[in-house]
């Protein structure tokens, strides 16, 4: 398995020097446009005085640490703004892999990448869980292989790749598995803005010190460039985390705070839902096309990919490589996500041409 | 010691909420006005298509990448874009600390405070080295002590606190000592646009796949919020810093990278020269005034501090406190940068009323 971000780079790269025209399907770049407020807060941050200019607060500007912590119920004291939800998960990992509670990670297959990676640059040890062929978690699985040396587990819901959104009883029976072996949950809810299920409820209302709230405005303002994410963290271990942000970046860019902050500020709860208004439609024409190619897959709850399972068609980089070429689409082989999806291919819903980019799957298979 | 923000925090927050006018000389924040380009670059960036908001490939925006390697004279692929100087020293240090070549990291005494605290969170153990009275290093002391645990050196040069600028043979000496026991010597010269002396040289002209060059916008272009920094690598090291690079911050700011490329192609040197001037003014008017408070120290040959010395007057905290309260200067406690400054108090040149600043210093004393 490789980082996720190189792989994406090569398909891409591929996609882009393919001799025909290809719907790009590969990364999780949004295509829509930010909110209005974002642009005009970096337009009136570029004539801020020059002591705007100079050191933000290590752990964040004080009023988006507020808005953040007013919006999510939480001391803004728990609360470090990061650069993008990777370094929160960095963060909060360290966190769990530094308290000399064990060093094993658990992590669902399939999984995003960089959490296997993120765990041995730490020192720690990965232990794979799959998830059900629906990409729902058994938290029953987690717990048969939890123990004393369990320091972490990470879960993603609304989940990347598979779309799942796990219900609130996985995620308390998650919290008590990681405090009945000394470990820490992180939810990494960074698609908390695209739950189309109604049943996305955040970790962050299940009281525990035993877990940690990672999420960024990366997806849900579309500015994965901006890297403005954060962390909540419970009392007894923010200290530490605002520790190691600090002495790893010493603060989050200022220019990209301000942005976020004036956009947090001024955009209206219809932004967001148009997005998802967009997004159900996607899905709508993409999955109705995969009807019609005869392929397997599971209609999101949430987040924006589609995992696709085409007969006798498994999800290699060369089958990836010939769907470009020989159907003109471009997605993610479903090996880099782990060893559960190697039969299947993801597909960003990251174009308007999903619907013909579906067809065209249809014609192919 | 503690690490150098929240101490200058702390300092900045007890001269604010004095009860009389106080020049703030705590921290290393410009003052002047960052090149009008930037502002530009940030304006121009506003009105970007959505996909310049997206993910910037990990290292860096290829164009700015570009520009540093053909203005440094090295390979692109050897630049890394970090989130300011603090992870370019931080990926390096890393580098230095993970290649099983020992754990001992070499450092100045005075030093900057967040190297030993890099070094404590990368497990290593920091040895320091006193420099002259006159704040230059002698690479014969740094030679006496570094061994087969010796991982790394690390110097800033031109020097915070000391205004030091090191010269080319005592860098070709540190390179030397680091080749000879398989360490890394790190060079930060985020201060490399600030040398009165004429004799700071990079120790990039120095060719050895044992030194790192670290720097950043922060202090040359007045922009220490914006978080945009780098560091060059020999090859041989380039790619697993990479690897921690994306796997800690997946990237850095876009936004702030786009202000930078456009302020670096559209500034002239005059800019750089102008600001030199200011601070050659405050030099002069700073120091006079403190030979009028008969006040031992040393004129900075670089970098923008004034290390002074007051007869039975030792850089504490309390000191320093009593300072603002009856002198109205506020500066920073010279025992925050080790045992060998404990008798100092070291003042950031970051303010029109640097003077005025000594006059009421000469007053008090």
């Amino acid at each position: 398995m490789e980082y996720d971000e190189p792989l994406f780079f090569r398909v891409m790269q591929y996609a882009a020097d393919a001799d025909r025209d290809v719907v790009d399907m590969v990364s999780g770049n949004p295509d829509w446009e930010p909110p209005a407020a974002l642009r005009e807060g970096l337009r009136e941050y570029a004539d801020a005085s020059t002591d705007e200019f100079q050191y933000p607060p290590s752990e964040g500007l004080r009023e988006l640490r507020e808005e953040i912590a007013e919006r999510r119920n939480v001391d803004v004291e728990q609360v470090v703004v990061t650069n993008g939800a990777g370094e929160a998960n960095y963060l909060a990992m360290a966190r769990a892999l530094e308290r000399d509670a064990g060093d094993e990670v658990i992590l669902t297959d399939p999984v995003y990448p960089y959490y296997p990676g993120k765990t041995t640059l730490l020192g720690g040890r990965s232990k794979l869980v799959p998830t059900e062929r629906d990409g729902s978690l058994d938290p029953a699985k987690v717990r048969d292989v939890a123990g004393d040396d369990t320091a972490c587990i990470v879960v993603n819901t609304p989940n990347n790749p598979t779309g799942a959104v796990y219900g609130r009883e996985t995620m308390e029976e998650l919290v008590e598995i990681a405090e009945k072996h000394d470990a820490l949950l992180v939810a990494d809810e960074v698609y908390d803005h695209f739950d189309f299920s109604g049943r996305f409820e955040s970790a962050l209302t299940i009281d525990s010190d035993h877990r940690i709230v990672t999420t960024a405005y990366s997806k849900s303002m579309a500015i994965t460039g901006y890297r403005v994410g954060y962390a909540v963290f419970p009392e007894s271990l923010v200290q530490a985390a605002k520790t190691r942000h600090m002495l790893v970046n010493v603060a989050t860019s200022r220019p990209a705070q301000q942005a976020v902050l004036h956009a947090l500020r001024n955009t209206h709860a219809d932004y967001y839902e148009e997005t998802r208004e967009m997004l159900r439609a996607r899905i709508d024409a993409f999955t109705d096309a995969l009807d019609a190619a005869g392929a397997e897959y599971s209609r999101p709850d949430g987040a924006f990919y589609v995992m696709a399972r085409f007969e006798e068609f498994p999800g290699t980089l060369d089958n990836v490589y010939t769907l470009i070429d020989e159907a003109g689409v471009a997605g993610m082989p479903g090996e880099a996500f782990g060893e559960s999806r190697e039969e299947w291919i993801r597909f960003a819903l990251v174009t308007p041409r999903a619907e013909e980019a579906a067809a065209r799957l249809a014609d192919y298979f």
